[in-house]
């Protein structure tokens, strides 16, 4: 494998991909703020970095995956960060889920250092990670992306390049906002439905029929009949998302009154203490706002 | 056949619907408020009842498929009613989209004759009706679900019988809640991807391999991208179909805060005149509140 690789950020869904990549032959660099989860990756023999600069110094593709924009902008922009060890004609990868107006502000400043950036957000969460079947939104140039897609395919299945900088973020939190609406109205329907005396396991099944069919009412809609908010994905990082989603909608000048809701409804899940369940626990959210909780 | 069958009601939906009991060798007797368009049925081998109450008093089975709760209670209550009709041990199945609690009634009412009720409201819109395909979701007793469950073949596909009476509307009502929320998230992140310069149609294809996948994304989805907002299914039925599931939130004292919204928002889609267009016609009010429409 020609491409030195550079990971950074080695939490729940970075552990599991740095791994593929080392399993895959690749030359692997870690680095992660706590240092100890870098262990397994390091047994399995990738090097250690000592810090983001270092791990792009020693890379031609640098790939970032943390938890928000300013974990971003710090591991890439900060002190000892990606940009002042990213060498000409490198590649900076981040494929952590984070405002597109950043992502597009953070290709420029490496675009100045000769490097070139893509954003790849990933969905999938944690199963997909670790099976290496993440669905992967790409935006960024077309050769770069061609570049890349090789260990794009280490790490999932559904790989698609949507357009210039800022175009996998601006999809991801189209992803977010068509699931954040989806899921409330699996929930109200089923708050509904058991109000009025009507089996949601049975309505589940008629609507899977038809034109209402989702993967939510067939997955997210099966947790929530089984009062089952075991993450899955957690609340904490979908609220995060929805965050993304409303400002990205102020940032552009775009209304959207309906995420703004379910923005409004996953602050509501924070405050009652659900943010390390998984984010179907809206369910709960809505049925305890009515009459009796089921 | 030895089930005689009354049908009244024959608009877009009931006509067809009527014509297949017709062609499957049931002994038809129709009504219709508009005497003209019982004609096709005539000409086909159904008879012409005088009045609703005149259609249930020459059959086992009364189909009733009219367009909303008042025209239910007139057609079953009214004046030369079907109630005026009926005998006992016939059934009266409205195959309607009206209120729960509505239906409740109006099968008291009948089991006062000795009649029996479902209620059986369909999805699948034209379409389904004339190729036979519908859903039905069906609420009553299961002795009279199985008596009628044949007739129900001729007419659909995905037939469930969901529990005891109103079951079906509180179902069907489920089911265009969960619609409504579903289009708004589609239609809201296609207007957020436009305005970002993300081309939506790329988005629906990267999003329909992930969790945010639904019918509605598929299908409505591409009718939003294509501008086609010829029905279909007309916004003006969608309204008062979002009207009764608003209100029987109302009626069981459960908080619908999205369905609300969603309804709100086809009322906003009436007062620009979309009441003859596909229900799908929601893109063209959420992408017209923002800054240039695409």
């Amino acid at each position: 494998m020609g491409e030195r690789i550079g990971f950074i950020g080695l939490g729940i869904m970075g552990r599991p991909m740095a791994m593929h990549l080392v399993e895959a032959g690749y030359e692997v660099t870690v680095w992660n703020r706590t240092q100890a989860k870098a262990a397994p990756l390091v047994d399995a023999g990738a090097r250690r970095a000592a810090s983001p600069k270092d791990a792009a110094a020693r890379s031609e593709i640098t790939i970032t995956m943390v938890a928000d924009t300013p974990d971003v902008r710090q591991v890439i922009l900060g002190p000892d960060g990606v940009i002042e060890g990213v060498r000409s004609g490198s590649i900076v990868v981040d494929m952590s889920t984070i405002a597109p107006v950043a992502t597009r502000e953070i290709a420029a400043a490496l675009a100045d250092r000769g490097a070139a950036m893509l954003d790849a957000p990933v969905s999938g969460g944690e199963k997909g990670a670790i099976d290496g079947t993440l669905s992967i939104m790409v935006g960024g140039d077309a050769k770069t992306f061609e570049r890349v897609l090789p260990v794009f395919q280490k790490l999932g299945k559904n790989i698609v390049h949507l357009g210039g900088h800022g175009a996998g973020q601006v999809t991801k939190a189209c992803n977010q906002l068509v699931l954040s609406l989806t899921i409330l109205g699996v929930a109200e329907a089923f708050a509904l439905a058991s109000r009025a005396g009507v089996d949601p396991a049975k309505v589940r099944s008629a609507l899977l029929g038809g034109f209402a069919q989702s993967r939510v009412l067939e997955l997210h809609g099966q947790r929530m009949l089984d009062r089952n908010f075991e993450p899955g994905f957690r609340t904490r990082l979908y609220h995060k998302d929805m965050g993304i989603v409303t400002e990205a909608g102020r940032a552009l000048g775009v209304p959207l009154l309906g995420a703004g809701l379910a923005a409004q409804l996953y602050q509501v899940a924070m405050s009652h203490g659900f943010g390390e369940l998984d984010y179907s626990v809206l369910a709960r959210v809505v049925s305890e706002m009515g009459p009796a909780a089921r």
